[in-house]
């Protein structure tokens, strides 16, 4: 009997998946580890005039999909109106067969507007028309869609000069239940080959309240920042490196580098990824030695298009996958924290899927009893965040590692939607774990069964990161 | 039930895919824009005596399998006669399961010789009987098998020297409907390390009846013969790369490398790449002011086997997969053309599977509203044409891309009998597709899923290339 | 309807799979071509005092399996009692769900020790008594426990400086039905760059009764060794390689390299790569005159923790896939080969499952009627010994090579039970095969499949190695 498109039993196909998904998954609460939402947006409990702001203000996956189906930029980040914005999105989408899109935007309209139909040019004016006028009610805010979403906690990614205020006022309001926690990603300290370096260590200076004249000075600078950030509740990091790269240099000439490049002199490639690696050591020992977990994205190579950039700026839908990393450096990378002493908890995610295997048997190298699953595979990330990338990163860990340790799902996203993305990735984890049952190929213990699936769904993240 | 083997519905397994397939995807005119096939030997109506010198006279799929099960040379390539040669492929492809050489041959039977048994050595002397009959029938020759393929355009592939006289007399002879365009692969200019580079130079000098002494005056001389290719309704190019490499120079600098190499110089690999790199740009130039596409097939190693080389010659099986070209490279190659304005449609076919998560992530960064998937990730090429190939293909193009857009089969071969090829792979598509309907995961809604199965198996491919 | 959890068709979901599997794979004797068995524990007949002696003695992979759940190093590898270290077996066991050690396990727990339920914290006690009990049978030993799995033939992996005395005793046994045979692995000899090396020099001279001053007498002694390997049947040899490289250099240049290294001099990586290629010609020259095979395991990244290194040293759960060997590499050492006319039957292994369609591509470029299948694709591998991974690995094979023509499993282990992975691989064998042809991709001809079953299960390793 044919299925029909995204009804309750979407994705469950045996009669495990369905009870580990109703009666266990879809009853945990959401702990959004990582995700870019405003937390300044949900203080002031933002809302949208219209589904063109919520869904395409600033998707980049969206408009990506649109500029391949042919449609003119002026419809997409353009000057075109709204509406037309919105009927062009629904006519691609409606065509848009087996992209995570179409099930990521269907899912939102039910679960948060209650429409069951599906997007196509027909129904443009009927959903935006029903959509739009929800959007006017009260419960529709940022603050609403959260706790409609029965989201426990949300971490943020935020920049060591951020002062965090959005953040404390959200922890001290208390009509709002979701703790809203912030992550340190420093990337804007790191790229010192970067053009705007010299600024940034400016901003720096005035937030820390230091004088940044050597590596030493910059080192205390940042420990104040993270003092700051450790008294906001923050339990992680994250680097968006391009690559995972390592090479030690002694304190001497990482002053003499750092130096250099505050006389404005050019850096070698060598005298980067040194200076890169001195950071991410002083880095890792806090984050040791205050139980912080270190995210690492990498495999990212952006701005591809230079004629876009320059039209509409980063971040926009021209990067791609950069398969440049092996697994020895990765190994190298940690293998060198761990001979320190300084390897922190640690989230590996590359856009690359063929890193799979490898980066599960990297992992495996530098586990123990600190905590289960120490060192974590993350979730398939942004062009594998999808039915085959997630199912074939689930199947992969669990051949090589122990999948019932996963932290499981983050949203990584802007939106005030993309919760139900959490739910697309527990579908998909009962899916798998339903066929291997199914299939005989592990027992159908109902109390095991369940206990995996509650924690990979929230138990995990909340024991590793301690929230 | 068991399905019984490449009956009607081979490769069916829903109703869905089987509605789509029989009702759609079957009555679409084959567009063949890739192929290897011979113009003269289709103007002159080419025959074949038997079923040796059709399956096996020049197809290095099937010796490489051969020689993997063991047979001797002298039973493939070599002086065996033609019975014992076919007796041998029957006894080898008889166990070649999970090989699309079976399935391939097996459709081969079916479509234009209509038997539908198996063929293995027992068969193979009834196989070889009734063949060798047919083949001697009118329409067994090369216009009668394209006839009964349905197929409505051919691009063959053409060197720049050549004469196009068969596209010619094609395309004046009326009693035969299926167009034969050229295609232009100037493998021959842009492979200037090579040794008969200079030879080659002197017979384009004659066919563009223009000295060529200066990297100008070869521009010049190839100009010419574009324009001769755009006279005979040539739209599209290809480009044999081993990797995609980019690199650039002033226009003196490729002056002095041409002039170099006039002199018979050796020329280093960064010369060697500057100079593709400038041509590259030069044609890339052409093919965008003209509407023309560029194919780009890379990731091959080729004439591994350096013995069987010396004996038997180059494209006789001894190819492999090159891992070596990171998607970095592409992106920055695709990248620089963009930026000057002069990225044609383009099309990307990777030797390598690994590749195909990246190609798509790298498309997605060049799209816009030229046309519908302007960038295309070829349909899977060479050890990828086949089953899981062209599945796995299929659904990373969907997960990453706009599946909906994408341009489809072509054959790349050099057989007339290769069409039914294009069946296999809208067996294959309507296969996922049905999957996808059937499971829940896209609406049952037959006009949309209709439209996407002619728009891939020929409307996208007419469309794109504006036969 | 649903299966139980491994039952007498775990893994078979076909009817074609089922027969093939119970009335052809399952009674074919196992050829063990590789593995890591001690002969003399066979010759002694070792016997376990416990179940954590059997199976966590020295297994890394149930060690990295524990440490990733979090259990102390205390209760894997330290000094916990063995009972303890069986209970937190046991409770990781339960929840590893989708790892291969989950199977493996219960079938052994079913094989040998005729348990059937599941092993978990509450069945610990109970099976821990069970299996003890049993182990003290005479039955249990290394003897009874080969004997009972069907074995016809194991080859074990030795080192040039061996004796081979355990070898010979159990050859004049004639009690003992399966024959042990030795394998040549060289390591020792090829790794010039690390720091035993000199030592070992000392050993082979003594072992070879030849003085080794210079790289032509280190040749004499290993020509020796691997005479006295012949006759002691060996048939094939192994070799462990970081990556696959080829250098090549004239004799006196090597004798250069190899005098420097015997001073104690610091070797150039390309002076090792030169070494190791002009040892690697050698050894390929005897194998190809003698018949051997050779086999290349490679892709491995080793101690990667230098902390756990320090500890409880190499081979204990700290290796990782290295993902850097290129084809091109891998196509240019066979290349140089068979250019030489000293290519032998190669069996090829990388740790990295991105490797597999590049090596089917490469295996078909050297292929020839010395035999069937001369250059094999080794079975998946390590961290790919899985469901997932030896099904990819049967399927690209399968879709780029001649399946029919593959020698199939080896356990590449050091416990006794691992025999029950032939049956693994068995099951997966039938049930890829079973697929096919109940979705009518190939015809249901019995005698077709079951000679295709019984020659990967057993006849195709006796054929190719001619034991």
């Amino acid at each position: 009997m044919m299925n029909t498109f995204l009804d309750q039993d979407f994705l469950l196909n045996t009669s495990v998946a369905k009870e580990l998904f109703h009666n266990t998954a879809s009853k945990c609460p959401i702990i959004d580890y990582h995700c870019h939402i405003s937390p300044k947006e949900i203080y002031e409990n933002k809302k949208y005039d219209n589904m063109t702001q919520l869904w395409l203000g600033g998707d980049h996956y969206k408009w990506r999909l649109m500029r391949a189906a042919g449609i003119p930029e002026k419809s997409i980040t353009g000057d075109g109106g709204d509406y037309d914005k919105f009927l062009n999105w629904a006519k691609v989408l409606n065509r848009a067969i087996g992209n995570p899109l179409h099930h990521w935007s269907h899912m939102e309209l039910q679960r948060y507007f209650g429409y069951t139909g599906v997007l196509n040019e027909h129904t443009a004016i009927e959903v935006w028309t029903l959509c739009n006028q929800m959007l006017r009610q009260d419960h529709f805010g940022a603050r609403g869609l959260i706790e409609q979403s029965n989201v426990e906690l949300i971490c943020t990614t935020d920049d060591p000069v951020d002062s965090l205020k959005w953040h404390q006022k959200l922890s001290m309001d208390k009509t709002f239940k979701t703790r809203v926690l912030p992550a340190w990603r420093p990337d804007n300290v790191l790229n010192i080959e970067k053009e705007g370096f010299l600024a940034y260590l400016q901003q720096l200076e005035e937030a820390a309240n230091q004088r940044i004249s050597t590596f030493d000075e910059l080192k205390t600078a940042l420990k104040k920042r993270m003092d700051h950030f450790k008294r906001h509740q923050c339990k992680l990091s994250d680097h968006g490196l391009s690559k995972v790269t390592y090479a030690a240099a002694e304190d001497a000439e990482i002053e003499r580098i750092f130096s250099e490049r505050l006389k404005g002199s050019q850096l070698t490639q060598l005298e980067v990824t040194q200076y890169q690696s001195a950071l991410m050591l002083f880095f890792a020992g806090f984050y040791t030695e205050n139980g912080w977990s270190m995210q690492l994205h990498y495999g990212c190579r952006r701005n591809n298009n230079k004629t876009m950039l320059l039209k509409i700026g980063p971040d926009t839908g021209f990067d791609c996958i950069d398969d440049g990393t092996s697994s020895g450096d990765l190994a190298m990378f940690l293998g060198a924290l761990e001979e320190k002493g300084i390897l922190p908890k640690t989230i590996i995610y590359s856009l690359d899927p063929n890193d799979n295997a490898a980066i599960d048997s990297v992992c495996g190298c530098f586990q123990n009893d600190e905590t289960v699953c120490k060192i974590q595979h993350g979730s398939a990330w942004w062009f594998n965040d999808h039915f085959k990338g997630m199912a074939d990163h689930l199947k992969t860990l669990a051949s090589i590692g122990y999948l019932a340790g996963f932290i499981g799902m983050l949203t990584d996203s802007r939106s005030f939607l993309s919760f139900s993305r959490h739910e697309y990735f527990r579908r998909i984890l009962c899916r798998v774990i339903g066929e291997w049952v199914d299939s005989g190929m592990f027992p159908n213990d109902k109390e095991t069964l369940k206990g995996i699936v509650e924690a990979i769904s929230y138990k995990n993240a909340k024991n590793y990161f301690q929230f």
